[in-house]
């Protein structure tokens, strides 16, 4: 019997700063309902899908920084998405900037979170890999503070059976680390939703930079295909608030290729048929892991965070 | 000040069963020359490049099995291979079978040598992630027996300092796996050599094997742009002894993109000038390992050999 889940992309074009939530979350369910009419279970939003990618500014003013995220989820104002998947019956997955407290501290995270098509949520996580800075650099006509505005997460990389399946979440520059997608492999993932804001800029090396598209597909062709999983990678892009981003949402087989791509930089939704068990043909082959993977050959993994060069 | 490895990927089409080692050792010193007639230092050649592909068979007397294997090295066969090296001043990488006896055992290994253009071995690897079975599978056409005809390497995955820069090696289906990389890259690797025999019926999925060739550079690709190295892939390719095998030999840089091509399924030599500071760029922004990786999320990827998917 084979195991299907509907799935759909929804890229946001830009959100500017001045825009609201109320107009924010009616353009997610504008497309929550175009993904539904096209027979979607599942629709994956953007990473921080509420607001404009505030990152990119220093906010010195705390409560100004403060309005920038959510501190309950649903709140009074992203709701009507909640209500719609339920009246829909179909699911998401969406990013936003969450605020708590927690151990008697105020705590910033840049999170992610699976809701079932009953409106409940199933799964929260929080993005490890935060790129950027933690202070301004000098030269940058947009800068990258997500060091600054959100702690690394502290819920690590979890699966949930969800949708027939088991799913899995990362955001933005978790894409690019293998060890992400390798620690949901080890846990039998069989579809990895995530969001991207992901600036032409962003590491100010042209030679770099100008690779934006070609990387952001790599890593999570590559993630796909050695953990034998679906890839379903959703972008904001297009030029917000002066800073160009890059597009090309896609949705990746678990053999590595692109079975469907956005073809604008602006609000728009992908759908593929995602058979999870294509996966288990890899799974039980090249990349039968219990049969294959050799742990012990990979202890510097955990043990070691940053590269040590051997003496000169 | 460039650090500039010029190198040249040594593909090589078939060796049939009958083929002597000083046919192909021939082979080998002919590529050796041209790569060096082309300006390269540095030459890597396949997996295993002394002999056919024995794996494909079950070899069930002891004496016919262990003639695949080289006892020493060199060795009588294949030292006229360190003597051009050194006559020319150009170094290689090179794969054979390896039998030695080390704690009262006969060992069998898939290794590979790094030779300084002195003709001196200065690293040894012995292939870690050996694919196929240490059985015959019913209904293949070519057995892939590696399990059976290797042990895992006890080696780890080393790197050296050569050629004025930092040296990894790996074989083949290490290609696929990366924590290969990875582990390497936390030792600052800038140049990971390899070679490889790739039937492309290896999984006997057509869906999965018709996708040989995009597969072999997805890996590649992702394991140098994730680790900011150069990674150099050659095959030994085309039909050999009823098997066909991928070629598609490439050089890769740090960027992920493939420099240089092989463009044809016998010997053939394909070089680049391989800048090792292009790595530089990467390790130093969104591939700084120490400011951006998170090693306490990673513990499954050594704690757990297979998957083990969360309870239905």
């Amino acid at each position: 019997m084979a195991r299907v889940i509907n799935t759909a992309s929804a890229q946001m074009g830009p959100i500017s700063r001045s825009e609201t939530r109320r107009d924010t979350v009616r353009r997610l369910i504008e497309m929550m309902r175009e993904a539904k009419a096209r027979g979607a279970e599942l629709v994956v939003f953007p990473e921080l899908a509420f607001t404009t990618f505030f990152p990119r500014w220093l906010i010195e003013d705390e409560a100004e920084l403060d309005s920038f995220y959510e501190t309950e989820m649903p709140g009074p104002e992203t709701a009507p998405l909640f209500e719609e998947a339920k009246k829909l019956g179909i699911g998401f997955n969406v990013g936003y900037a969450e605020l708590v407290h927690e151990q008697g501290k105020k705590r910033r995270y840049n999170t992610a979170i699976l809701v079932d098509p009953g409106g409940e949520i199933v799964g929260k996580y929080r993005k490890v890999h935060l790129p950027g800075h933690d202070a301004p650099q000098p030269g940058r006509t947009h800068q990258h503070l997500e060091k600054r505005y959100f702690e690394p997460g502290n819920l690590g990389f979890g699966v949930w059976r969800a949708y027939g399946g088991v799913m899995g979440m990362c955001i933005c520059n978790d894409r690019r680390w293998p060890e992400t997608y390798r620690v949901m492999g080890l846990q039998g993932v069989e579809m990895v939703m995530l969001g991207y804001n992901t600036p032409y800029d962003h590491t100010q090396h042209p030679d770099i930079d100008s690779l934006t598209q070609f990387h952001n597909h790599l890593s999570m062709q590559a993630g796909a295909y050695q953990n034998a999983t679906w890839v379903v990678g959703t972008a904001k892009c297009g030029v917000e608030e002066g800073s160009n981003m890059v597009g090309q949402s896609v949705i990746v087989s678990p053999s590595g290729e692109i079975v469907a791509m956005a073809s604008t930089i602006g609000d728009e939704v992908i759908t593929a048929r995602c058979d999870l068990d294509i996966g288990k043909r890899y799974r039980e082959t090249i990349f039968d892991f219990a049969r294959h993977r050799e742990p012990d050959a990979y202890r510097l993994i955990v043990e070691r965070k940053g590269a040590v060069p051997p003496p000169m």
